[in-house]
């Protein structure tokens, strides 16, 4: 199927989230098959032989493979910065653009070290959205179309999707979407993002407090979380797994900040992320409530908190290995090897 | 410096474990002080930036790199088997050392996948070591010369070397050592393996007990409790991992079997498995309180409990990212992004 990357009306989004395509669970049971005859003892490479299940499964294929994998960083830039909320300034955001590009940050020695394609998507840096303790981060159409922008992320043939970002300020934002969406307090949602001391952090658990309050009246619906507190990084992150979705590519999503996008579709219809993992669990503390909200636990945890796609593309390594040993090894007939 | 291959009297293996090198902290200060200069906040690549550290101050260079890897599997037999403590037959070790051979097994795709070098150990598959249960492993001789052979392991200018093993029994063999080094009650150490019911857990744990007490009067001695409990492949992964350690190697252990030959030496002297980490958590789960002995945490948790150092070669990926991330990226001053 093949999706237009015009902007769509967010009755119409919310209508094709909720009627996506589902896992085949014939390719799984083909793997299940052919994984018992491997030369190992039954579920010996535990959650390796469950991630090549689950990439045949929405690959919807007998043979997984991770051969062309995209890890694929958003940037955007946020009015919100003004609130003093991040210790680097905005300007930074167009600097490490520029670091990816020449091949300097650290998202791009991960890729290199390990064969990972990587594309940068840069979001209208100089125009931040506006600061959302004042107004909305978008007005319908432009948030639809930002989603629509992201959908590019997979095009190329590729395999498997890596999301991550680069975004001064957009721990804030994800911070106030989790709040949105799952109540509490929040200083529940927010940690020192790139490196604020407690009082930082304190004033930034307030101004997400005061940035949801002003945006009341969304119901929980995901798309109008996303509307109003932004931003474009995680707006076209969502248009990302939308897309993958309809065209059968499983989705490795970054830490703490990608996965906010993840948590606009769940709360559009849980099973929305089902085609998605989640790479790596984030240093930033409140990552591991929001796993829990979307009953999801990360594949790897060094305790990292960078974004950029880091964590993702790690476990994009695993997930390709865990493809080439599937159906690259040999069964007990074919190697001559007793299984029992 | 270099190592004689010949095999020394236990004494003189006991000085050399006890007047290993140390780690180089002129290489780990240098290495700090590039890393706070890199493109990234403090701190935000977490353990990533811990094991750049590790391998430089082992390597014994502030530009750590992992451009040579080397898996080493050691397999052996155990004449334990003939007690009924494995699920497959002894002729399986022979019989996975060809899959090896020809590419089937499942470490040959990890590697193939993620471009490590592999070499397979043969220990004289058809002269099993003495079922322990009734008498020593070995002599002294014996033990000493297969330590000595497991030094080879590091041969060709390999700059990270991981262990594993394959061998049907191994886990009795390796449950026996921790059993005779930590004490406690037999079935605290014992698994299902390859795959054995509660009822075949049982038996093994008593035949594990009733090797121990055959075996008893080594006075928690390392390299005695090797010698009377066995088996081959531990022993040669014991020179391995001393043979290492003179040339600057840093070990990455493979899961529940490996690690008893961290434990051996552990046992002579606790910072003798300082340039070692543990791969990857084994899903045998006595694994976890052997670790909790070691002072040691996993770099990884798949759930895996195959062996054949599947455990320890993903971790060399990561090792290797962990190199590559601190050897390129850019600095601030370099990419111009503003560092606050």
């Amino acid at each position: 199927m093949s999706l237009s990357l015009s902007a769509m009306p967010f009755e119409d989004i919310r209508s094709l989230i909720k009627d996506f395509p589902s896992i085949d669970n014939e390719a799984i049971s083909k793997i299940r098959e052919r994984d018992a005859q491997l030369t190992k003892p039954p579920k010996a490479l535990g959650q390796l032989e469950e991630l090549a299940e689950w990439l045949g499964g929405w690959q919807k294929t007998a043979t997984p493979k991770v051969q062309r994998p995209q890890v694929a960083i958003f940037a955007a830039n946020h009015g919100v910065v003004d609130q003093g909320v991040a210790p680097f300034p905005q300007s930074v955001t167009a600097q490490m653009v520029a670091n990816f590009t020449n091949g300097g940050a650290a998202i791009n020695q991960i890729c290199k070290s390990n064969n990972l394609a990587l594309k940068v998507f840069d979001l209208a840096l100089e125009l931040p959205t506006p600061d959302i303790m004042l107004e909305d981060a978008f007005n319908e159409k432009d948030c639809a179309a930002t989603i629509a922008f992201g959908m590019e992320a997979i095009s190329g043939g590729i395999d498997l999707l890596c999301i991550g970002e680069m975004g001064i300020g957009n721990t804030t934002i994800a911070a106030s979407i989790y709040h949105a969406l799952y109540g509490g307090d929040s200083s529940e949602w927010v940690g020192p993002g790139t490196g604020l001391d407690d009082k930082g952090v304190a004033h930034k658990a307030t101004v997400v407090k005061k940035a949801v309050e002003r945006a009341s009246g969304h119901n929980g619906d995901g798309l109008e979380v996303l509307r109003r507190l932004g931003g474009r990084e995680i707006a076209a992150m969502v248009g990302a797994i939308i897309a993958a979705r309809m065209e059968n590519i499983p989705v490795v999503v970054d830490g703490y900040v990608a996965t906010s996008a993840a948590s606009i579709l769940h709360a559009i219809s849980p099973s929305a992320i089902d085609h998605c993992i989640i790479g790596h669990a984030s240093g930033e503390k409140p990552h591991a409530k929001v796993l829990t909200h979307l009953n999801k636990t990360a594949l790897l945890d060094f305790n990292m908190k960078l974004g950029e796609g880091t964590g993702a593309a790690l476990a994009a390594v695993m997930l390709r290995t865990a493809a080439d040993i599937h159906t690259g090894m040999a069964t007990f007939a074919e190697a001559g090897v007793s299984d029992k």
